[in-house]
């Protein structure tokens, strides 16, 4: 796990450093449990992950903008929408539930009863999330009594998250994880997430989950607002291929137990918003470089652009574009790629005024050619994480995407995920 | 070449049937000469083509919307917008003169100038087109010597087209051409068109090159709507990747030899368009199904959509989706992902009343799982020409796209282009 304090970031909030990693051995967040076991949806690993909070917390969650969405992402939105408290997240892998019609909606439903019955709480305190293959019935004779194995297991401590953080996840190779701890209030707050990925990532919540927790509060509002930035920054700024699920969802759950309570306006609210930023950006990071048959984190930096928005929206473009993803799997500074998929990201700009750099290798200048060293900027591709900067000199506006190479395994794993 | 001439195809110009495929070895267009020799740009192939109109010729064109656009389309774009009668077309490959700054610009002023010397005629009747790597600048000492040489080359007959078509390929595996001659107004009529894929293939004019020549006519203002139409419908709604380039165009020259004249509200246009209609939908074909790496041609029918432009969208959506693609290649019936992509096309509709068919084997009914004969789906996956049907049940839009798999090849080709 690592979580990136690059300059910039640093730059931005200027308190970051305040901020504690917390290992995942380490783990233990203040009024939350967590597990997950084995219910044979999937072959070997866990497939159920269950986190509980053992205060009524406040909710939000940003989803899935495709127009097909599945049912535990239909159950879970209402009650985000409702906005009444939360007292657990259920979810299972291996199955996808969408495309499944009405018995889609009863078994999401279902989840969230077994789960209520097992905890001694309400079905519309449970939100409930699904990933996996679309379009197949959920295998609720293996699923229920899972769920309850799961609330017998339920620990506050590191074991129980890494087994919920397994239970999420699906050709993931790796799990994902990211907490910190910062002073608030005078007080300690704990920040805690765990994300799957890894195919079908590409923003506006892609098939890609994030369970996203703390001991601080704020308002819901405030919270809504703080989470939908984060968001936006974070998790829509991945693609790992383009495709957008039917399943995706970020959920941010506020117990209170630090006893912080941040109201809007607060002046320490932008230490909590540096905690939620830091995890998630860390998450969105690990999901990219563990896009399907990856071998490479691509870093897409774009600077001095129209507006904030604009590079973020050229950023993605960059990322997600199979070309340049191709060029990085074969180590080939292909520089225009870059500015071609600059050009059709739907933004303005003036391409005589582009610069390009390939990790510390400047390769364009103005749009156009510059006598580089290949053999260094073919060095820069070759490490795990690339950077590609690109700055337009047209604004003051800047955005970070994340992506991946685009290999030879990708192609392997999605012509036979089924079988 | 094949020209589909399929039931629905054949229902919206219903007089398709009065038009006659010209086989390449046959071609020889009134009042059109063409011409492709080797200038070195590229190792062994021939890398310039030129295609000259005896009489001053009515041309049209469509350009990528790329922000980025090479000089040739700069140059192009504004003689098309002009609207003076054009004399020639030539084109390189191996270089796609792309951010090349101002000596790009001179260079395609140039490539315009050597024409209109060898040709004796002026250098604003000449287009310009290049295809290739982008941001090197062109070897002006090969190129202008094997203009004149191709010049002095230039032939009616079809050994002239089918060098022409070879001068501007890049990673096709196949030349891409069709022509098709028709009675009208008691003549006989000719539409021939050369194109290139085949890599950067996405709507709104990829690395696709087309230039398709008559000997038909009609006023520039009916010619320029009808041809926006037809590329709509047609060159629009190919991707092989997704990524939209820098150097796109696809021109339609009306010579006039046939002495056919058409004006506005000519009931014979439908005759006119119907031909071009015809030969830009073959080569849109030909473009997909030899999209880098490819092993099948995916078309993608949507039918009951809102409207026409949604069906269009989703079609583009579905054959765009890398996932899609992966799942073609592994001859997986996994229609999941085919409903996900209609759903992040952007565009409304009710999931529950979608029904998808993998050539005739209906997969999905109502937005859920059907059970079916997986063999036979597989089967349908296994052709060379895999028909995906997307029914909406929601209006009377119709729509098609066309794409290809996505295969071990395409990474392997573009992880390795310029080296």
């Amino acid at each position: 796990m690592e979580i990136g304090v690059e300059d910039q970031h640093q730059q931005r909030f200027g308190l970051v450093e305040g901020l504690q990693e917390i290992p995942p051995e380490r783990w233990q967040i203040p009024g939350f449990r967590a597990s997950g076991v084995h219910a044979g949806l999937k072959r070997r690993r866990r497939d159920v992950a269950l986190i509980v909070s053992e205060e009524p917390a406040i909710a939000v969650g940003t989803f899935t903008t495709n127009q097909v969405q599945a049912a535990p992402v239909r159950w879970t939105r209402r009650r985000i929408e409702v906005g009444l408290p939360v007292r657990a997240i259920v979810c299972n892998s291996g199955n996808a539930n969408a495309c499944n019609g009405p018995q889609g909606e009863q078994d999401a439903a279902a989840m969230a009863a077994a789960t209520a019955a097992a905890l001694g709480i309400s079905p519309d305190e449970v939100l409930v999330a699904s990933t996996g293959v679309i379009g197949l019935p959920l295998d609720m004779g293996r699923l229920l009594p899972a769920i309850g194995a799961a609330a017998a297991a339920l620990e506050s401590g590191p074991d129980g998250w890494s087994a919920a953080v397994e239970g999420i996840m699906t050709t993931d190779t790796r799990p994902k994880m990211a907490a910190v701890e910062c002073a608030i209030q005078g007080r300690t707050v704990h920040v805690a997430g765990i994300a799957k990925g890894s195919g079908m990532i590409h923003p506006n919540m892609a098939t890609m989950l994030a369970f996203v927790v703390s001991d601080g509060q704020a308002e819901r509002a405030v919270l809504q607002d703080l989470w939908r930035q984060v968001v936006g920054e974070t998790f829509n700024q991945i693609s790992v291929d383009g495709d957008t699920s039917t399943n995706d969802m970020a959920l941010l759950l506020a117990g209170g137990r630090s006893g912080v309570r941040l109201d809007a306006g607060d002046p320490e609210l932008k230490r909590f918003a540096a905690a939620l930023h830091t995890v998630a950006r860390s998450l969105a990071r690990q999901i990219a470089s563990d896009g399907e048959g990856a071998t490479h984190l691509v870093e897409v930096e774009v600077t001095r652009a129209s507006s904030d928005a604009a590079a973020r929206q050229i950023a993605r473009s960059i990322a997600r574009s199979n070309l340049v993803k191709a060029a990085v799997f074969g180590q080939d500074a292909n520089w225009g790629r870059i500015l071609c998929a600059a050009g059709y990201a739907g933004v303005p700009f003036d391409p005589e005024k582009v610069n390009i750099w390939i990790g510390p290798v400047q390769v364009c200048q103005n749009g156009r050619s510059l006598p580089f060293d290949e053999a260094a900027a073919s060095a820069a591709l070759a490490q795990p994480e690339v950077h590609l900067a690109v700055d337009l000199a047209a604004g003051n506006g800047t955005g970070v995407a994340w992506g991946c190479d685009l290999t030879y395994d990708y192609v392997k794993i999605n012509a036979n995920y089924r079988t």
